[in-house]
């Protein structure tokens, strides 16, 4: 421990009081290793100040000390971005203890919130209040708002309320130098000079941390329908989504592909689970419909089935009957997630292509991963509605563990390089953080390069916050501020 | 004219042709002159380049030249923004030639445009291919996608679809130096990076120029229901404008404030419209409930007046029966547009506060109207689910000319003071431009203004493209590039 590192930790004890530092290596643990087990260094410190005020007094410290900083919700991410640097020791700044519903307001459908929030506690909250906030996430139960928009969080719901960045009205952001930015408006529309505000979702704490939010809420649905569907192709299910997006008018809350493997997956994850048809089939469609009003959903979905049905691209399926029926079914893509970690390290990614293009990246991208590895298990399921699948690859049994990183870096390049041809994005929801920087970079045109780096050095010309995520240190910031 | 003013339109008649340049002040009067009549001063030159090269070709030279640059679409804003400049002469890059609908892909529900279509082509293209584009505005007839696009454009639908910025899915800009940005993916989900798209969205033609969009389209509604109902006061609109959201789940698709003088306004301008309801009221709303599929759109409206007359928000009403009715009701919305133009002069503002503040905001503002001017009329309507009224004040006829400018600054600062006390904004869907940009500048923290002007530096050091529009001219612009 250098005197820097104590005269830092004694500096944010006097400020923030003994339950606002976290200065003990054995108590950091949490903070060090992520949601998927990534770890990389030990932190300076971890502070978890209470208030917006006590985190900007923090970032102004570490800003006149020249401190690394990097900003840390529920840690959930899963691109690395939130992990303690290996080669400079940074203050993780936690927003754990942040966690005020700070106004809600059901007749604005807006609710005002501290960026730690939990966000099953935000949408708890709109819930008790007869309101709906739609984010919804497998890591909803520890993931907080700030983390979402600081990422620009997806998930399931998108592909009718949008991204987390059309889900915010309000911000208020400790910039790296410890100014306090706000746009705390519970405002619908406010059309004034360039958005900050949509700048700063998604810049993945490189520009500043998000210390509040005003939320846009919609009506707590009274009605859903929940089906999985048999298809008898990937193709068949695109087809089929432009069915549900028509009959289902905008209902239509989710609409998600899973392939045969999957069902298998998620039946060894959850032994409880049955298979909900009687026969096997390729691939699925799990779909929701669902209505704050008074409309027949199950004529909608019956719609449904029958012209789909008609155009051949539904074979078999079941409807929940029941609350818990639908539960079941959602359990086997909750399950499908887990039995993929079960099965060992394996290949993730999360891709976007037109929707009108899915079928053909999926057969390139199963092709391309045959020939590099015959005997691996290639997965591709995920939001049809948004274009945007995880084509995971699981690797042969026999496939010796030091031999992975290289083979995944192979598959990784190859499905990028499929989706590059159908114009796609190689980070559809989980941003870039330091896992799909090289990616990114290799991908981005000089002019954006530039216009990139010029911002974040408007917002952080010292590389204090967040430094290394996204875009790469600048040359200078190498070699100085070691310590 | 100067001798660097014909060296310019030679090179621009030599790179684009005849028809490519208007370069004689007679010709020049419909790019002078905007929607609202207002005109500041005379173009160096008027072009009309053909392709996105083209546009670039000529922002390059004009970058080497140090000549400005404003961008023009359909020269439908209301703040001045695109009118050229009354000190220095520019040049108006006009996309109006370029109007090519570049993709349609009803499957992934998209569509790429060039930045000078007009939106109302856009909406019709996307019907014939059964889709549907929702911005929705009164100038559609002459606005273009780049200018929605560059003003982040509003409208009737923004509270079901969300604002242009909702709708937009890639962009392709040229920068005021010359080099072409461009994001022209059709993609649902792409989260790499700081949003430069967004940036760009809303920046009113400072930051570049929209030469072409990737737009978001939904599915065409296949039936839709019309009412006009009458409601006691502001307060019951606002009322049961939460009640709609709910029994309509989210299939209203407007939902306008009409006070009954905008009523008599609407019957001034077009006296073949005739009072859609036996008795007269206060205040109306007319909604509209629309869908693509199979639901009962007429159960779900006597379900919402059932419920609105039980909570006394719904006094009488009329629902249209036919098409032919419900476009009849549309007409009193822009008719009383057009009647507050005939009678002449008045203070038009845009403003937005929660909308569960907006009767008590209208009761203020009406209160400090009366207050300075008590025989002028206000009037307050809008669009409720987002907030957002047009406070507009018509003078009393006895009130001289030549006292207007004078009246309607004070008024509009007096409305201005009650929209902060709501934490309101002063514009919410109109921009800043010229017009507002004084009210703007009022309200802006000193970090904010230091962080937007900071990004126009990086984007347009010079100040060559939209040059004093909403931010004004750093100092030292001011004093060089005469000519």
């Amino acid at each position: 421990m250098t005197i820097r590192n104590d005269t830092a930790v004694a500096f944010f004890t006097q400020l923030l009081g003994a339950k606002g530092v976290v200065a003990e290596a054995e108590d950091q643990e949490r903070y060090v290793c992520d949601w998927a087990g990534g770890r990389l260094g030990m932190p300076l410190a971890v502070v978890r100040p209470g208030t917006t005020e006590e985190v900007a007094e923090v970032v102004r410290y570490c800003h006149e000390q020249r401190i690394r900083m990097v900003p840390q919700g529920g840690h959930t991410g899963l691109v690395q971005g939130a992990l303690p640097d290996d080669h400079i020791a940074e203050v993780v700044i936690s927003l754990e203890r942040m966690t005020r519903i700070r106004r809600l307001d059901p007749l604005n459908f807006t609710m005002a919130v501290d960026g730690g929030c939990i966000l099953e506690e935000v949408k708890r909250a709109a819930e008790e209040n007869d309101c709906f906030f739609p984010l919804s996430l497998g890591a909803q139960g520890s993931c907080q708002i700030g983390g979402n928009i600081a990422t620009n969080a997806g998930g399931v719901n998108v592909l009718r309320y949008g991204m987390m960045r059309e889900l915010v009205l309000g911000l208020e952001v400790v910039l790296p130098n410890g100014e306090i930015w706000s746009s705390m408006r519970a405002l619908h529309k406010d059309n004034r000079g360039y958005s900050l505000q949509q700048l700063l979702i998604g810049s993945e704490g490189t520009l500043g941390i998000v210390t509040g939010a005003v939320l846009k809420l919609t009506p707590r649905p009274q009605q859903s329908q929940t089906a999985l569907l048999a298809v008898p192709s990937v193709e068949a299910a695109v087809r089929l989504y432009a069915l549900a997006r028509r009959v289902g008018s905008d209902l239509l809350s989710a609409f998600e592909l899973i392939p045969r493997q999957c069902l298998e997956l998620a039946f060894e994850a959850a032994p409880q689970l049955s298979d909900p048809l009687d026969e096997v089939y390729p691939n699925y469609v799990l779909l929701e419909l669902a209505a704050s009003g008074p409309v027949d959903l199950s004529v909608m979905l019956e719609c449904l089935l029958e012209a789909g049905m008609e155009e051949e691209v539904v074979l078999d399926g079941v409807l929940a009957s029941s609350i818990a029926q639908a539960d079941q079914l959602w359990l086997i893509r909750e399950g499908m997630v887990e039995g993929q970690l079960l099965r060992g390290e394996h290949l993730r990614t999360d891709i976007s292509v037109p929707i009108s293009a899915i079928a053909e990246c999926v057969e390139q991208a199963a092709a391309a991963v045959t020939t590099l590895s015959p005997n691996s298990l290639l997965i591709a399921y995920g939001h049809i509605g948004d274009g945007n699948l995880h084509i995971n690859v699981l690797p042969a049994a026999e496939t010796p563990g030091e031999a992975l990183p290289a083979l995944f870096e192979q598959l990784e390049g190859a499905i990028f390089t499929v989706v590059d041809g159908f114009d796609g994005s190689i980070s559809a929801e989980h941003g870039i953080g330091r896992s799909k920087q090289a990616a990114y970079l290799a991908r981005l045109s000089s002019t954006e390069q530039r216009l990139l780096t010029s911002i974040k050095e408007v917002f952080d010309p010292d590389e204090l916050m967040g430094a290394g995520r996204i875009l790469p240190l600048a040359e200078r910031q190498l070699l100085s501020n070691i310590h």
